[in-house]
C-alpha cells in the first residue's frame, strides 16, 4: 500500500494513493494527527487502532504534495559511502574526511541530518554562495521505522520496517570536508527534500527496485537496491546494537554513484536546476534549486 | 540566576535555585510545560510572559534532580577536539577518524547527540560488554540557545545564548572510531547525562569558570573555559550560518584533555565507577556506571 501526505485547504491530510496514483483516498485523521504524516498512521497501527477512510475520492493532482514525514522525530540517520562506485567516486572527490577508513568502509558510517531541514516536494533546494560554493544532490531510499527496539537481529530487522520513501541528502562538499564530521555538511537549512508517498514494507522490491536521479533531465544516478554495501537488515541492526530504535525513525541508505563531486571537473547545482529522483514502486520526488533569498521567500509565502 | 529541574510527586518541576542552592523556589507552570524544563522558562520569556512562583520553597536536598532539558528539541549539536590538550590526546589515541584534519581542527568539528540519550543526575552510565568495549567519558559545558537566528555574527552571538549547563558527553571509543562518523558511538542509549541545573547567561563566567571531572574521587580533567579553541561566539557563528538555530538547541562546547583514552593504557569507565563533574557558576553532575542490564532495571523502576 502507498501512503501520500498533502495540503488541502491550508492543512495537512493523509491518504491511501490509488493503484494506478490517480487518486488519493483520505484517512479519517484528527488535524493534530494528519499534521505528522505517516507517523500518525504507525502509531494508530502499532496501538491497534487502524486508520478508516473518509469515503472521499480526490484527484492526486490537485493536492499540493508534503513529505512523507513532515517534522521527523529526531534528526534522521544516514549512511555514507553506501554502494561501492559512489564510495569509491567520494573517496578521489578530496572532499571524504572519512577516507582513512578506506575507500569501502569496513562498518557503516553513520551520520545525522536536522529534523528540521525536511523540505517538501517542489520546494526550493537554497543555495546561498556565501556558506557554500559546492552544493550536491545524493538520491536515497529512506526507510521508515515501525516498531522500535534495541539490539534487534539481522533476520528480525524487516520486521521493524514500516515503509520506504524517497530523500534527496543535499550535502554542501566543502562544508563536510572542512568540519571533518558531517553534520553541518548535510544539515543546512532545506537539504532533506522528502517525498510525498511512503510506501508500505510489503509493497517494495528491496532487491530490484531501481532508484534514478535526473539532473535537468539528464540521468545522473542509477542503481539496485540490492547494491546497497550494508543491506537495510544490516544498518538496523548496527544502529539498534546500543540505541534504541523507535516508530517514525528514519534511516536514508545512502546514494549510488552519480553526483556531481563524481565528475571531473564537479558538476555542483546551480540555481536554475532540477533534482528529480524516482524509486520504482514509490514514486518521484523534484526540487528546482534556487538563490536563497528566493527560497526563503517561497517558504514564507 | 540559576534555574533547576526536578521531580516532585512524579510530576516535573522547574525553579529558582537560591544564592546558596540549598532551596528551590518552584515556578507556577502547567504539567505539560514544566515537563520540558528549562524550555519552557526560554519559550514564556521569548513570548514576553514571564514565569511567577508559587511561593513554596522547597529543600534541594529533597528533590529528585531531573535534566535541565529532559527532552531536547532535536539532536543535540556537539563540538569535537574543542580544547588544545584534548585534540592532542585524542589524535594520539588511535581511534581519531578525523585525524586527517590535524590533531588541531582548522574548523569546529561538529556531530550530534541523541536526544534521548539524555539522562539525569544519578542515572546509571550504562555499559554493555556486547555493544562496548571502551566507554569513555567527557565533561563538557552545553550552551541552551535563547532567541533563534540564522547567519548570526560573532558580535551579536552571545545575545543568542540563554543559558549554560553540564553534560557528559559520554563516548564508545571503539564504535567512534570503526564507524567513521561519530553519531554512534555518541548517541548509546543513557550517553548524556546532564545536570539539572542551567544558569542564565547574564550569570556565567565564559571566561574563568573552571571545568572539573572526577573519577572515583581522582581529578581528571581541569580546564578554564577560555581554553576552548573556538570559543561560544565562534561555534554559534559557524553552525548558523547556514542553519537556522531555534531556542532550546543545545551545543555541547568539548571536552578538555584528561579522558580516559588519554591514559597510557587507556583508563575506560567500568561498572562501579563514579563519574563527577563541576562547573563553577553551575553545580555538579555526578552518574555512576552501571552494567546494561542494572540501568534498564533502574529506568523501568
Amino acid at each position: 500500500m502507498r501512503y501520500v501526505v498533502f495540503e488541502r485547504a491550508g492543512a495537512t491530510g493523509v491518504g491511501r494513493l490509488s493503484e494506478d496514483a490517480a487518486a488519493v483516498h483520505p484517512l479519517d485523521l484528527p488535524g493534530a494527527e494528519a499534521a505528522r504524516g505517516v507517523l500518525a498512521v504507525i502509531d494508530r497501527q502499532l496501538a491497534g487502532r487502524p486508520v478508516a477512510e473518509t469515503g472521499e475520492r480526490l484527484e492526486t493532482a490537485s493536492l499540493r504534495p508534503l513529505p512523507a514525514v513532515p517534522r521527523p522525530i529526531r534528526n534522521i540517520f544516514c549512511v555514507g559511502k553506501n554502494y561501492y562506485d559512489h564510495a569509491e567516486e567520494f573517496s578521489k572527490s578530496g572532499f571524504d574526511s572519512s577516507a582513512a577508513a578506506g575507500a569501502v568502509p569496513k562498518a557503516p558510517i553513520v551520520f545525522s541530518k536536522l529534523p528540521d531541514c525536511v523540505v517538501p516536494h517542489g520546494a526550493g533546494i537554497p543555495i546561498d554562495p556565501k556558506v557554500s560554493q559546492a552544493i550536491d544532490y545524493e538520491a536515497e531510499l529512506a526507510v521508515i521505522v515501525g516498531r522500535g527496539g534495541r539490539a534487534i537481529p539481522k533476520a528480525e530487522a524487516l520486521d521493524h520496517v514500516w515503509g520506504y520513501a524517497i530523500v534527496n541528502d543535499v550535502t554542501a562538499r566543502d562544508l563536510q570536508g572542512r568540519h571533518s564530521q558531517w553534520l553541518i555538511g548535510k544539515s543546512q537549512d532545506g537539504f532533506c527534500p522528502m517525498g510525498p508517498v511512503a510506501t508500505t514494507a510489503d509493497a517494495f522490491d528491496l532487491e530490484d527496485a531501481m532508484i534514478r536521479c535526473w539532473v535537468n533531465g539528464e540521468l545522473r544516478q542509477e542503481a539496485a537496491m540490492r547494491q546497497l554495501i550494508f543491506d537495510v537488515p544490516t544498518l538496523i541492526e548496527t544502529i539498534s546494537a546500543g540505541i534504541t530504535l523507535k516508530p517514525g525513525d528514519l534511516i536514508a541508505t545512502g546514494t549510488p554513484a552519480g553526483v556531481g563531486i563524481g565528475f571531473d571537473p564537479p558538476r555542483y547545482l546551480q540555481a536554475g536546476d532540477s533534482v528529480r529522483i524516482a524509486i520504482d514502486g514509490i514514486g518521484e520526488l523534484e526540487n528546482p534549486v534556487v538563490a536563497w533569498d528566493a527560497a526563503r521567500a517561497s517558504a514564507a509565502a
